[in-house]
């Protein structure tokens, strides 16, 4: 099964755009889990237990693992996720670029080594640069196309022939790259204008949304602006709203809580939508 | 001591532009190593041992490592340079992009795990998302400007105004990302008037240049477009036409023969320049 086919199952088994972005520091965990023999694998497990029945995917951010040498833990996340949960699509964010030869043993390391369904890709050293993994039939390639932060403009929204960066981008997605129909984008929540004008783009083309939350994007005008004429099309991610929603013991319990909020008002607003 | 100064002194110590990169796997080592315990580290460390003379900088390439699951050899061979060599700078090619919480993690995989003297980032993300690099003032921050890869036209090439992408990102990285005095540039050899404009706009700034040998890129022409007016600024990878110039057991003797060869056509050309 593919990355599109499965995520399409966990959207409609989860009847939810949520996804849980993993980006567990030792610094940040419940007291009473530091002192585990293996403290960010089992605070994972504890929030992917919880939550798994409400998301569509969970998505893993390698900088946290690899910043603490937790390859492990890692490897560890993503084994448990697909035995526990099969039918949930594991994003590793990992944002990778560069040339093919490289490219390669990335995904490697993505697919092969840590078994993700998708992987986070950076298109700025264009087609070539990405062939390793768009050659990947059955895995995602979610490319950078306008991403959450401030200074994103500084480059993505720079006009060749009257025409922003990220729209480019977006339009080289469906027309040149997709050729196997693995390809998804990164649009961040923060510019509901932007988000609108590539999902007018891209179809039906999953969008992973970051930057709800603490970097201020908003679930009405996200959804308004990015779901697809058929009320799915978005990969909603939040991660530390959810992970550190509390640092006692009830933290996986706390977790799910801001899950089911925002499911629940993703939803709402979809079916508004719809209705009209 | 921060990582101009040091490639600095590198450079006159040297003697040399050449840079190895350190991209080893497994499956093309020397048969008399793969029974090694610690093959891959054994195989850099003799590498490194024989061609510490005749280097500016090693560039161990982060891809080879995560895809063989071997993190341990990166952080041997980085802290055996820094041993052994501690006058080399390594700069780790990464190509990291994130927001800035998560570059922050990436700066501590680089720079605090690794030890890395610089690491190569992809400016694709804008200013803030680069932050945590830049502000590490003795580390060097090695932005992607224009890659050595076919498809790096994509996007790098598009004209905004009239100018291409590749151009604004040099003048950026002059007048808005330079505050520390820490950045560089990755620009390819395989097209020299791209690298000539930039080191034009640049003046001083080292250039990282990927891309000769098997790619395609010349070497006169490298020197002749990139050098800076003082003779220098260039670091120059290679990395398999080193690694691999014999697969026998004389494959150290063989790879400084390479790396003889580089440095000494480069300084050829430099010093033909420099005379005339």
């Amino acid at each position: 099964m593919n990355f599109y086919s499965k995520l399409q199952k966990s959207w409609k088994q989860s009847n939810s755009l949520v996804c849980v972005g993993l980006d567990p520091l030792l610094d940040k965990l419940p007291l009473h889990l530091k002192g585990h023999k293996k403290p960010l694998f089992e605070f994972i497990k504890s929030i992917v237990n919880l939550t798994a029945e409400h998301v569509c995917a969970f998505k893993p951010q390698i900088a946290y693992f690899s910043s603490q040498g937790a390859e492990t833990a890692l490897e560890e996340t993503i084994a448990y996720i697909h035995e526990a949960f099969p039918h949930i699509p594991v994003i590793l964010d990992a944002k990778r670029s560069d040339i093919a030869m490289t490219s390669e043993q990335y995904a490697i390391e993505a697919f092969d080594r840590y078994k993700a369904d998708a992987l986070t890709v950076v298109p700025f050293q264009g087609t070539d640069s990405m062939r390793p993994y768009l050659d990947r039939i059955d895995k995602g390639v979610i490319l950078l196309c306008r991403t959450s932060n401030p200074s994103s403009a500084d480059l993505q929204d720079l006009e060749v022939d009257g025409e922003p960066l990220y729209r480019i981008i977006a339009k080289k997605a469906v027309n040149e790259w997709n050729t196997n129909g693995n390809v998804s984008l990164v649009v961040g929540a923060t510019q509901p204008n932007h988000l609108q004008e590539i999902r007018r783009l891209v179809g039906h083309m999953p969008i992973l949304v970051p930057g709800i939350g603490p970097q201020g994007g908003q679930l009405e005008s996200t959804v308004l602006a990015g779901m697809d004429s058929l009320g799915a099309g978005l990969i909603v991610s939040s991660s530390r709203a959810v992970l550190y929603a509390s640092s006692e013991e009830d933290f996986a319990e706390r977790a799910l809580e801001v899950v089911l909020k925002i499911k629940n008002e993703l939803n709402f607003h979809r079916q508004s939508f719809l209705k009209s």
